[in-house]
């Protein structure tokens, strides 16, 4: 049976960085010639970064982003093939945007013997959830060429155009394809390997021939791509699986069937098999990672390609004591080592001593540097300078928020000094009902679990400390109740019901876009609905101005949900009059 | 010559206000029976407002918005037909958004004797600029029915359809249509009007048929919505035009060809021509606003309706004694009256006595509430609080936001205690480069002059002196150096270029999406070029966290626009090595 010796690239590359991502691609090429592998594939748009966005709509973006191509395409000498995501071909928007020229193409440009042999182009273009790519380029059609190399007919295709059925891939092989070549940016949400190889044994057994697939790997602002490289053999067994959430490559051997007459479609012919092949490296086949380890591993990826690639090496945070600070404190430490992570505790005069004392402690386990500033002189300042205008007037959200934000003023006073990234720690639960304080607690540059529901918070807390052996959230943070100790007593039971109870909400209304009415119908509280309903309806001018956070579910606050702040929609009972809206 | 009597129905209408827009749209039909018409046109979707984003992926909230339009049906009854823009159908994404079921559509409904006719789906979905369309919608095909109304072959079309060449205005009058309703939701740029009745002049010489034209006015998040509709005749006149930024009606007999023989598509027919008919009202033929009239108009449009359509009566605002806030607190005052409007004046200790007296002056003869709240305690305090920290450091730009973000706390607990919302007064100018501190100046709901450029603001005041005779706006505010106060003797020219420079280097860089490389071709300075070019590009992270802005320009900051965050493709002069990027 012929084979095809596959390299996996699997690699962290930047949006924008056009020259250090063509020097990444051609080291890792030239690992994979050493390897004796016929063709490297490297990730969708890997000489721009995805997702490059709104820079596709400079002409002299693109034009640049070519130039890096063709000089990546110089250094790709030797048997191996390289297969490199690239944005092929410009979009000359004039002042009329009715005034189309054809292209840009999200394409792949197959690379042999210092030049570029040809290119496909992106046949299926999301325009759905964190996807615009509708906005960028033209779709490609569906009779281009194949590619034979080492002698196997094999079909290049870009992410979407797999996960189609009845689409490219499958018409490709109809077409005498003898193996599907995938390169792609897929992002990350929990439990998305799975989703990602249940999709690519469906494609196999409906192509009947064995798919190589390679992900990008990267933190990109609220994305997290996870890598997950994968190649199915023609009966759907997983053959080699590259690591998550890391740089990682691989050289894998594929098996495909005899070539059945001649392809129904032209064939570029770029390599003919090699005479010999060195011996194979052994095969890769990694563990999939899930539950909390794999949100960990996202968060931790997410941080650390956040801060570094912004060109920050230190971050700091406000350690109130609590178990979401508590969280984001050893998640940076993971990602960027303790060193680096500056935890701030800011008490006032509502903060407990438990508070004070759990936040030294966590800093000692986790080894962070930590120091206090009480807020007490500028809260005081403030009342002062306001009392005149609220003379008469009793206290109420107004003193609460102000704590929170001196809070948030003093963390950009740190930051704005030493350069250290501010790390928020609001978590998905209060982001999605505004239990939290525009400028305040939201004040940062990077939202670490604006995507993780509050009992999330905690699951991932308790795996941490199993994780090592030697817990380093202090158990007091995770038995008592929550509080954001804004006043005597509070606690977020006060305003909220049991995270129990509305995390599931949260779930059904944001990520599952269910109605209030079809909430009720599915036998919640409707007095609940309605007032949890209302609360995220109204608290979406707080999220338009929060920092952006790292995605971890199919549906994120951020590209994914883009909802109109003027928005008169209100949450109903199924009995309520039609008349007012 | 056989006639059609048209009603433009041009209602300012609201996202996701159902009810609302129905009995709007219900009470102008009703007008419009009385006048005679033959049909009365309606902006699109104008049952959900326009654009609901995200909201259309809620199926509830499509099935609410049909039961909305079924319940208008029920209301149009009489002579006169209603042209409603509404979504039709449902998507129903399952978890895997590639098992897509058609449609919905962004459709045109005709109603008639208490019930729906017929249903236009819309052709060109829009996908580029502030346009999403290609996210929620599907594309109506080419061989739709016309509507016979009042015996007149009707082409019913959608916004987009009559912008493209060759497209479904022209294919409809080729297939024998004697007029094309159009109806829209078409946001304002400056000089919208011109491009839009010059494009129309090109359609009608196309179709060589007359077009009605409605269009929404309405304020949406950083959207205006401009009106400005109209009627062209055959030979490309403007027969009628409505006022623009304002709530109108007209009715207007259109002259029309006699039919040509049968239509080659299905016609429904929906009504007889009357045997007689009322008299015609007079016709309105607007007068075209431009330059300044035309931005003020439009800024003030996006102030009143955000407010009002957010549950605010009430603003406040930081009144400096510059030129920008003062521009934003007369705009409000036009928006809301003088009595909706509470300045603040905050001096700090590097305040000079003539911004504090230019500011007083302001708000007398604006009329608004003033009162003044010094910040030095909170200054002091804060300077205190992080000195352990600073020890032995230098002062630097820390200390200056620490001025600006003491301002923002104090705003926002106004806003808090009072419920009013706070307008941000940075312009397109300081936008663009970041020379605003985040969480400072930029705290608050709406930014009101976020695309105005710094020149552009002086044209403003200087054109609202001038309106009624009495100037407002202190001459002294217009003709000292811009500062922003934040240490001794600081102007904004030590930091920044002449704004006469610096304007149309923004321009050309952010509206006209030049690369570095390409200004310094067109003869720009090339360290400044790059100094600037650098300065929009690191500042992207405190845009994301600003509030919307009331887009004025053909590229504003924010969903016109979507750069990433994390972006290392840097400005460079044209004798740059590669090797850096």
């Amino acid at each position: 049976m012929p084979s095809l010796r596959v390299a996996l690239c699997q690699l962290d590359l930047t949006v924008g960085a056009l020259d250090d991502n063509v020097d990444a691609i051609a080291a890792a090429h030239a690992r994979a010639e050493a390897a004796g592998a016929d063709v490297a594939l490297f990730p969708e748009l890997a000489i721009s970064g995805y997702p490059p966005e709104d820079l596709l709509l400079k002409p002299g973006f693109v034009e640049d982003q070519t130039e890096a191509l063709e000089r990546l395409a110089t250094r790709i000498e030797g048997h191996c093939v390289a297969v490199v995501g690239w944005v092929e071909g410009a979009r000359h928007l004039g002042a009329d945007p009715h005034d189309r020229h054809d292209g840009p193409w999200n394409a792949a440009a197959v690379l042999h013997g210092g030049r570029l042999v040809g290119s496909y182009r992106k046949q299926a273009l999301p325009n759905y959830a964190v996807f615009d790519e509708q906005r960028y380029f033209d779709a490609g059609d569906g009779a281009q060429p194949f590619f034979s190399i080492a002698g196997v007919t094999c079909a290049v295709t870009v992410c979407e155009d797999v996960w189609v059925d009845d689409g490219p891939a499958a018409h490709a092989c109809a077409s005498g394809a003898q193996i599907v070549l995938n390169v792609n940016a897929s992002p990350f949400h929990s439990g998305k390997q799975e989703v990602r190889e249940s999709m690519l044994r469906r494609r196999v057994a409906e192509c009947g021939a064995p798919i190589a697939y390679v992900n990008l790997v990267s933190g990109q602002d609220d994305l997290v791509f996870d890598g997950g490289s994968v190649v199915l053999d023609a009966d759907g067994s997983i053959v080699s699986r590259l690591p998550r959430f890391v740089e990682a490559e691989t050289v894998v051997d594929v098996a495909v069937a005899d070539g059945t007459g001649l392809p129904s479609r032209t064939v570029i012919e770029v390599t003919d098999a090699p005479a010999a092949r060195p011996d194979a490296p052994p095969v890769t086949v990694d563990e999939v990672l899930d539950g909390p380890a794999e949100v960990w591993e996202a968060l931790v990826l997410g941080v650390r390609d956040y801060t570094r690639k912004n060109g920050f090496r230190e971050v700091t945070l406000g350690l109130s004591g609590g178990v979401d600070s508590a969280l984001v404190a050893a998640i940076a430490a993971d990602a960027l080592g303790p060193a680096a992570v500056h935890a701030v505790l800011m008490p006032s005069r509502y903060s407990s001593d438990h508070s004070v004392s759990d936040a030294e402690q966590l800093s000692i386990n986790l080894g962070i540097d930590a120091r206090t500033i009480p807020i007490e002189a500028a809260h005081h300042a403030f009342l002062d300078m306001l009392a005149p205008s609220f003379e008469g007037l009793d206290e109420d959200l107004t003193e609460e928020n102000l704590q929170s934000r001196i809070r948030g003023v003093t963390l950009m006073a740190l930051s704005n000094k030493f350069g250290w990234l501010v790390l928020t720690t609001g978590n998905k639960s209060e982001t999605a009902v505004g239990y939290s304080t525009l400028y305040g607690d939201t004040a940062g540059g990077l939202a670490v679990i604006k995507d993780v529901p509050k009992l999330l918070v905690y699951e991932l807390c308790r795996w941490r400390n199993r994780r090592d052996g030697a817990p380093v959230i202090p158990e007091s943070i995770l038995t008592k109740p929550p509080s954001a100790e804004l006043r005597p007593d509070q606690h977020d039971q006060q305003s909220l019901p049991p995270y129990e109870v509305l995390d599931p909400l949260i779930e059904a209304y944001v990520d599952g876009d269910l109605t209030s009415e079809e909430l009720i119908a599915a036998g919640h509280d409707p007095e609940l609905v309605v007032r949890i309903a209302s609360l995220v309806d109204l608290a979406e001018y707080k999220r338009r101005q929060s920092p952006p956070g790292i995605r971890i579910s199919q549906k994120a606050f951020g590209r994914d949900r883009r909802l109109p702040i003027t928005n008169r929609y209100r949450p109903k009972r199924p009995m309520d009059p039609g008349g007012a809206s």
